[in-house]
This record gives C-alpha cells, structure tokens and sequence, in this order.
C-alpha cells in the first residue's frame, strides 16, 4: 500500500475541491505536455464509469468494507483525503457515496492517530451492535521497511459507525493495540483484517465466534510476517483488549514461493493481509483457508525508502499448532493481480444475506476490491490538477476454490498456483486453485444494461486484423477465446485494442513464458511528451494446462475476459488470472478491436462485445 | 498526585503570568474573605523562603531529579503549567530555576502526550550519556482509581535534556511502555521510577547495571501495585524497550500495614513509587530495599472521582522469587510525612560526587522531597490569584536506616513502622526504622547563616507559658526536647507557635493514641471568614519507647526540629517522623512561642531558635 507522506495528506486536504471543468481538448492531434493544461482539462478523458473511485481526489487502499446489519448494504470503503470514504451498494453495480464529495468517514488527526488514519477492517455485529472499525492509527512517519521502524508509529484503534456510516467516530480512548509485539522490531505493523474462524477456535480452544484479526507487517532482518491476534474477554469488553498469538505465518526475507514466478515474492513486508475461507461455491467458514495480501520487495541493492516493488498475493494452506502457537503454512499460491499497479486488495464475507446478494440470489460469497493505483505508487507524477482524480478500484471479483481437471504430466506437477487435490486412475489429476471472476452482478449488468452487443465470428488465423465491428467508446467489454493447436515458443495469439491509426495495446497469450501479456509499448501518444505514461509491458504467468479432450490430450482453450473502461484495462482469464492496468489511449480514433497472432495458428471463438457497461454512480449526476 | 483537569491545565496556561503586588492589607486587623482582595496582595502572605516553589502558580508532584554528569548541580523538578519545571542547586540550600519564571522544561501537548505530562524520572547517564527522563505521557483524562480507566490514557515516554536540563526534548518515537501489561485493568500506570539495583540483578538473572522502572498503579476490584519492568537489549536500544516483569507489589484493596494506623492506608491505588536501597549512612545500591510510595484511598462509601483520601508512605522490606516473578514483601511501613497535604514524594540517589555532597562532605545519600498541596489536592478553593502561588516542597530529607535500642517489651513488639532487629539477652532490642531527617546542608544554613539565635533555658513544667524570646517574623527554626517521667493518657506536652492574642497554634505529643498532634483549630483569624483555611488537627502516631537508662528504664525523650516558613510548619521528631502542615497565620503580632503542658508535668531541654532561614532562591530577586 501506500503510505502517503504527511505533506501530501496535507496537500490534499488544501487542494482536494471540485474544479470547474474545460472540454476543449483536441483528441484528433497529438497530445502536449498534459501538465501545461489547465486544471481538470483531462477529468474525464480517461475516468472510468463502473469502477470505484471518489468523485475527486486520490484513492488508496480499499478497506472498511462491510454489510450493514440495519440496512443489508454493503459498503465499500477507501482510503481518501486523509481518511476512509465509503460508498453502499445494493446490487455491487451501482454505488451511492455515504458523504457528500466522497468526504471520509473518519480522517486523521485526533488523538490516537495524529498523522494518519491507514486501513481498517469491521466487525459488523460490534459494539452494541453497531458496525464497529478496528484500523491503524498512525503517529509517526515516515514508515517503510526498508528504514528503521520508529516506536509506536502504527497502533491499531477503534471507531464505531454513525449514522449510517456518514462518520465513524473513534472512541474516547487510547488504541486496543497499542503497539507491536513485545521486542519484535517489526518492518510495518498495520491493515488489521477482523474475522471470525471455526478452525481457528478449535485448534487454539477459543469459544466458539471468537474474533480474531491478523496485523501486515515483518520484521526486520528476518522476512514478512502477519501477526495474529484475538479478542479476549466477552462482549462487555467491547473488543478493548485482544491477545498476542504469535506470527501467523512468517516467511524468510526477499524469498519467493515459486523461482518460477508463479507467486510473485514474498518479500521484505506483508501488508493488507485478509484472512478468509472458501470452498468452491464461495465463503465457507468450515472451508479452505485462504490469504490475499501485498508484499513489499527489492531489486537489488535496497534503496532505504525508495525501493518499493509491490506484489499483490494469494495464498492457502494449512493451519497447524506448531510449538504452541499456530502457524499457516502454504499449499499453494499465487498473484492476485498481475498488473504492477494491481494492489491492496481488500475483500469482506458477503453472506447470501446481504442486499446484493439477495437480489442476485447469490450464496455466501468473498468478494474482494482490488486498488488499481493511479501514480504507480507515487513514483511517477501525473498531471493530478488536470485530471483532478488518481487511481481506482477494480472490479468486485468473487474468490472461490477452483478445480480443474488436467492430464497428469509435468506440466500440473509444479509448486505453483495451484496444487494437486486429486489423483485419479485415468491419467488425469484435478487440480485446486484459486477462482477469482468479477462479481456476478456486475458482469451480468454489463451484459444486460448496455445498448450495444456486437459479435464477431470465430476463425482460425495466423495472422492479424481488425474486428468487423468495434466500439465507437473506450466503454466495454469482450468475451473471447483462443484455442492453440500445439505449444510453441514463438507463437503470441490475442488481441489488439484501444487500436487506431496511432496507438495500440496488444493482450496476448506467449507459450515462451507461459505468460499473458500485455503490451503498452504503443498504448499512449501522451507518453512521448509525458513520462509518466509507462510503456513497459504488463504480464502475468498462467498455464494452460493439458485437459482430457475426444482425442486423448488437447490444449487447455485461452477463455479472456477484458473490460476497457476508459483508462482501464482488466483482463480476466480462465476463471484464476487477472491482468490490470492503466492504458493512457489518447486518440479518439484508438478504438478499434483486432486480433493478433504472431508466428503461428490459433482458433478463435466468437467474440462477444458488450459496449457501455454501467455507470456505477448514478447519484452524482453527470461527471 | 493531583492529577490537575485539562481545563485546569488550559487556565493555568493563560492566566500563569507576574502580577504586580499590592501590599496595602493590615494585618493588624481582622481579615476579610480574601477571595475579595486584589489579586496578588497575599503573595508574600504566607510564602516560604527556603522552600522549593517556582516563581508563581500552582506547584505539583516533585519528579524528574538528577545529577547532570555534565556539572555536578542537582536538579529539582516539580510539575508546574502543565510540565515539569527545575532548578539546579549546588548545595542544596539555594536554588536557581533553570528557567526564568520557573518555566517548565518539557510540556504536554505533543503526539504522546497531547492533554498531560505527569511524573517522570531520569536516567543520569542515559542517551548518549545524556540526562533521560522517562515520564508519563497522557492522552485521556479523567483518570482517578474510582472510575474505569480509560485505555491508553497513561503511557511512559522519553525526553532528553537539552541545554542543561533547560529543555527535555521528548523523542520522535512513541511511547517505550505503550501500555499497562495485558489485560490488567489498572486503576493508574504511571510516575516511572527508573533504578538499578544489584540485588534486583542477581534475583532474576539479569545483566548487572539493569535498568529497572517500577510504575505505580493499581488493579480494579484487587489492589495498589508496583509494576516492574527492565530495560530490554544492550545500550544500542537506546531505552527504546522495557520488558515487563510482573507486579513487584501488590497489595489487597483497602487493607493496611496497620490497623493502629502506624502506615495509613495501602488504600486502591499507589502513586509516585520510588524503589532505593538504603543502609544506615544512607543510599547503597547493596542495602536493604526501601520505598517511598502515595495511596489513595476513601472513607465508605467511595464516591467516584471525589473520594480522595491520601497518605504518604514507606515501606522496607525484602525482595524473592515468587512463581518465578520477583515480589516485595514489606517488613516495616510507615508514613514519610504524617501531613494531611504532605504527599507525592519524589526521591534521587545523590552521590558523594554531586556538587553538594562534595562541598559538605556528605556520602553517598537518597535525598527526597516531598510535596505539600496547596489546596488540600484541589479540595478547597483557595484564593489563588490573591497569592498568585500555590503549594510548595518541603525541605528535602534524607533517608536512611535507624536503629534504636530499646527495652523488650510490649511497645516493642509490633507491627508497626520499625521491626525488631537483634535480640540482645540484656533485656532490649535492637529496633531498625526509616530514619529521616532535614538534609545537612540546609539544616547547618539555618544554624549559621541566621542573624538570630535565641535560646531558651529548659524546664520542668506542668503548664503553658510565652518563651522570654520569640521571633520577630515567621521564618525561623527551633530544635527542642520533652521529657516525660511516665505515660499518662492525659498529658499533652509541647509548644505553641505563631501564637499571639488571636492566634496560636498547638504542636504536642500525647500519650493517649501515641501521637504528635498540630492543633490548628485557632491558627489562623483567617478562617473564620475563609472556608478553604482547614482548621481540622494534623496528627501521626510516634512511639516513644522504653529505653534503658542507668536507672533501668526512661521513656525516649521527644526531640522536636520545627520549621516555620511562612506559612509552612514542618515538625521533625526523632530522626524518624515528619509532620507538616500549612498554617495561616493571619496577625503579624502571632509570632510568639510558648510552652504548652496539659495534666501533667514533664521536663523541658534547652530551645534554640535559629530565625531567619535562608532564601532559597537569591537569583529571583526580591520577592
């Protein structure tokens, strides 16, 4: 996550007001140096409509996500103007902002937290009842993990919900946790994730819906960690006291679950730990135990404060008591997101009670909030006046375990982002993994709300070309498959879009890596006159997998999901990928869909074009 | 300790400025409600001269003593305007404020301590060699042991002095004991008391030299306590870390050492702990364990947030591995000052090298100064702003172990504030006690740098009668002694003081409940029309044994030192009891001294009277 500096909180603070809006820019000419526009030229040039983000202003983290017991909304929060904002849906479509403007909820500067308010998770039945904020209260900074950590700088406070959740009023009291644990020189100490665990209570013999919470951070010298907690004491305690259990789960400094890449890196820090349970139709507090967090890591040398390469992670495995305490250990993991700007996913249990859900008639589910930073992590500077916003949220995605069915050969036996559940005698193995597609609701709407369905016809090709038909926007989303006939190195098959005369981005699968990818190298005419328009490729390691077919063994088919959403680019595949990122097209003619196909034949299956998806903020009128 | 409101704080603040006195008020006549006078006109009223107090205002708990290394100079500090002021002293006779206007050097309102500072403690040798102070940063008020203690309210910060203890500059790092242990619901965390003691090193294995801090405090619904924590880690941390080692002390709510009231109360909670090791020249780090402690206690029933009964106290005991945790156990108690507004203690181990100690010659000593509240711990409204000042310390002691040699009988015998020592077989017993007396230094600058020495012939009296000489103002002291030929519960004997035709005011001993008594139910005109002049009898219990004499046996003869310094009466009896009070005096002609003998007859020794004290403070000018 981003740990905004004081002097940037304060910054915003002065200078986050809506700015009357100019529209002259020409998009049919090469764009200028966009910090020489004037301000909130470019608001709308590549905002997004059905993701969420605040109506002004940078966003950070996702957290403080909750369903109102009172109301059955489900509120989904982010870190906003020196605090968190939120915003309820009823549906995971549409959003309506809980303040005015976005305002927060709750903002830095009081007592326990004088310099900054960072992520916070809810107990929803809390104190009395009432949705109750358990978040870091910050003190001090700067605080990275790569400097000495200073003493006290991150506590953990709470605030409990009022009105609705317009406020979240912190209690008149110091923080429940109120430092790290004893001795540890910890690297970050912060994102408490609040849950409740059955697997939990029975092994450490807790009473039955104990709360816990897992803290993100490491420790110096010796690698990441996430550090467990529990409520102790009954309800009258009012979650004042929770007890050390001891690091969840640690692992050795800058290594990695997988050399090969298929988990990113475990780093030098954990941040944003959620701790959840699947099983294959979704939350399951009986099921698998599951981890989605960010992870801090280096190139080589570590630059104190500078280094700040950032993976965003999942993980499951097996809770045991080791020694008297319990531990996590991983079976399997993975990347949450590929994309380098993909981060600090924050995900909440949304039971089949939730508005949502019973509208949709969706069951239990975990459904996680991916931040898609705008800065890539303040290390670049965007034109902010001219856009007067930064960043978003991803689409809400459902997290699920995942199986698939695999000819047993070298190709499933890997430590990798998925692990072997089932040997069986006919050759083939199911595989476990982590599902992750976007919210139901959302996709659905997107296919029924829009104006514009176009399809394209599957074929077979070795070569590239344009689609018959392709959106007149940069609004939309496609469906879309690609079956290889052989595995070859050289071979790259997917598709061009936000393509025109001058621009291009290209989404393609490569066997050479087994990776997706997705080549910006000509997505922006902004980037030679703006270097903060990054041209370097995104990509992401998945396998396609040998699958039982008629004939015997065939190629696991490449089933893509991309949803353009003005400067956004989310790629979805098979159901456990995704891709996301930011594609600066500048050029309204670059719109057009293509196909690629490099060195090689692949067959395409119709193609499916859902133009205009939905706005999600119907509330705030036209933007 | 008067743990002052923050709206008190915040007055404080503002109104905290030198008036210009008027000096118009007849003190030759009755006196009006004084609350109607101009303000500042009491100033010079009742103010002491060789007492420690700052310039004006209100004076709390003393704290934050030490030797600068650097210098040599004792430094004296004492809570004022919402910090902790000090004064450096060479001979612990005058004073210089290291601040004009006795301005504090460190003041709440940082990221620690945003509403208070309260007691603190330094490392002489501390960071980098530099005098640290470890103090209590508070963030929540109220606090008071009769309501819920509000979490996180209380913690121990650092500050290092700057300047020469001009300034403490707090660090940029939160609190290094960020709260009180886990899950104990104190009923205070605060006034670290930093030590190191060898005996402490060797009991629990530690390092020698450790660094220990007790924290005075108490357990909701089971006790006062003394928390003990170590120092953590080598030099390099820097006081950063402080591990806890469990309750040095407990003690069940509102029990005593002494139902016949020789130690007050244990009360509910402690306060202001100091932990030293005495023998009888004074401090030696491999001497018996003393401490020097406040309770609070009630009457029934406990009213909260107003009951507030306080005793200063000592306790000398031993020390041993209890369930592995290391426990006090006392083996005498009693009370440091029996004055009803004689509390907060704060002590220091002041080494033969400190500057004073070299010019006098004296050893290595635990000097400690206790508090006299102003304003009976802000239960009575007096006139503040008429004498622009309130409270002051009292004389600074020192403390060691006494012994006493006694017939063995019954008044031996108890539990009480000595403990039999040695058995001899010639009948007696060697007693052991906290002996305490004024400390050499100002006791000689009495003696010598007065213009007045007065005697007065010793007598055997059986009634009253005026001295031949009595002062000519109300700054002076006078040593005298009272033998009694038997113990009649009848007899009252001793002298009264700032006595005259509307005035007089009662120091005696009486054999009825063994008590040294200040009668102060006619000592001031000024509380007739004034309801914050107590007139309620001072009094604590002294025993006089039975010691063998060459006709057998004699009653311990009562050696009285008695200070009067305006409005300050500090009587010491027997190197081993203190009682001190403020007395209004009112008529400037209630200066006299008389003999006082009720039913009874008993010797009188010679008096000296040494008038004139010495002024504390020659640098503040002209006061």
């Amino acid at each position: 996550m981003l740990k905004p500096s004081l002097i940037a909180l304060l910054a915003e603070l002065t200078a986050g007001h809506i700015i009357p809006r100019q529209t002259d820019i020409d998009y049919s000419r090469a764009p200028p140096n966009l910090s020489t526009l004037a301000n909130n030229t470019l608001y709308s040039t590549w905002r997004p409509k059905s993701h969420v983000l605040p109506t002004y202003g940078q966003i950070g983290d996702p957290c403080m996500h909750y369903t109102d017991p009172a109301t059955g909304l489900f509120h989904v929060g982010y870190l906003h103007n020196s605090g968190i904002s939120g915003a309820t849906t009823d549906d995971l479509v549409t959003y309506t902002d809980v303040n005015v403007n976005s305002e927060p909820s709750i903002r830095a500067g009081g007592i326990n937290d004088p310099v900054a308010v960072f992520d916070g998770s809810v107990i929803e039945h809390g104190i009395n009842g009432t949705p109750t904020l358990l978040y870091t209260s910050v003190s001090y900074l700067p605080i990275h993990w790569s400097i000495p950590y200073t003493k006290g700088s991150e506590t953990q406070s709470l605030a409990i919900a009022r009105d609705g959740g317009r406020n979240f009023t912190k209690l008149a009291h110091g923080p429940v946790i109120p430092s790290p644990p004893f001795a540890v020189n910890v690297t970050a100490f912060r994102d408490p994730f609040v849950f409740q665990n059955p697997q939990m209570d029975s092994l450490l013999e807790k009473t039955n819906g104990t709360y816990y919470t897992i803290i993100s951070g490491g420790t110096h010298g010796t690698g990441p960690s996430m550090f467990l907690y529990a409520h102790y004491g009954d309800e009258s305690d009012n979650f004042q006291t929770w007890e050390y259990l001891g690091q969840w789960w640690h692992e050795a400094t800058n290594t990695t679950w997988s050399d090969a890449g298929w988990a990113g890196r475990w780093g030098f820090n954990f941040e944003v730990g959620n701790f959840f349970a699947l099983d294959q139709a979704g939350y399951n507090p009986s099921g698998e135990i599951f981890t989605t967090f960010g992870v801090e890591w280096s190139y080589a040398p570590v630059v104190p404060q500078v280094s700040g390469e950032h993976d965003m992670l999942w993980a499951a495995g097996k809770q045991s008591i080791v020694n008297g305490s319990l531990k996590f250990e991983p079976t399997m993991a993975g990347r949450l997101d590929a994309g380098r700007s993909a981060y600090a996913a924050a995900g909440k249990a949304v039971l089949s009670s939730s508005k949502a859900s019973q509208k949709s008639g969706a069951p239990d589910r975990f459904i996680s909030y991916v931040w898609l930073t705008g800065d890539y992590f303040e290390r670049v500077h965007t034109p902010k006046g001219q856009q007067n916003w930064t960043g978003s949220l991803l689409l809400p995605r459902e997290l699920s375990v995942g199986y698939i069915n695999v000819i047993d050969n070298d190709l499933a036996r890997e430590k990798a982002s998925w692990r072997v559940e089932t040997e069986h005698d006919n050759g083939t193995v199911t595989l476990a993994t982590m599902q992750q597609v976007i919210a139901r609701e959302p996709l659905a709407a997107f296919k029924s709300n829009t104006s514009t369905v176009m399809t394209q016809p599957g074929c077979i090709r070795s070569s590239g070309g344009t689609f018959e038909h392709s959106p007149k926007s940069k609004q939309y989303m496609f469906e879309a498959s690609i079956t290889f006939p052989k595995r070859s190195n050289t071979t790259k098959a997917g598709f061009e879009i936000l393509s025109g005369p001058h621009e291009t981005t290209k989404i393609y699968y490569q066997f050479s890596n087994e990776s997706v990818v997705i080549d910006k190298s000509n997505s922006s005419a902004a980037a030679s006159t703006n270097d903060w328009v990054l041209t370097d490729p995104e990509s992401g390691k998945l396998r396609l997998f040998d699958i039982p077919s008629a004939n015997g063994t065939e190629i696991e088919t490449l089933h893509l999901n991309v949803v353009v959403d003005g400067g956004i680019v989310e790629v979805h595949v098979n159901d456990r990928f995704a891709l996301s990122t930011w594609v600066w097209s500048w050029y309204e003619d670059s719109r057009n869909i293509r196909f690629m196909v490099e060195d090689g034949e692949v067959e395409f299956g119709e193609i499916t074009i859902w133009e205009g998806l939905v706005n999600a903020w119907p509330q705030r009128g036209a933007e």
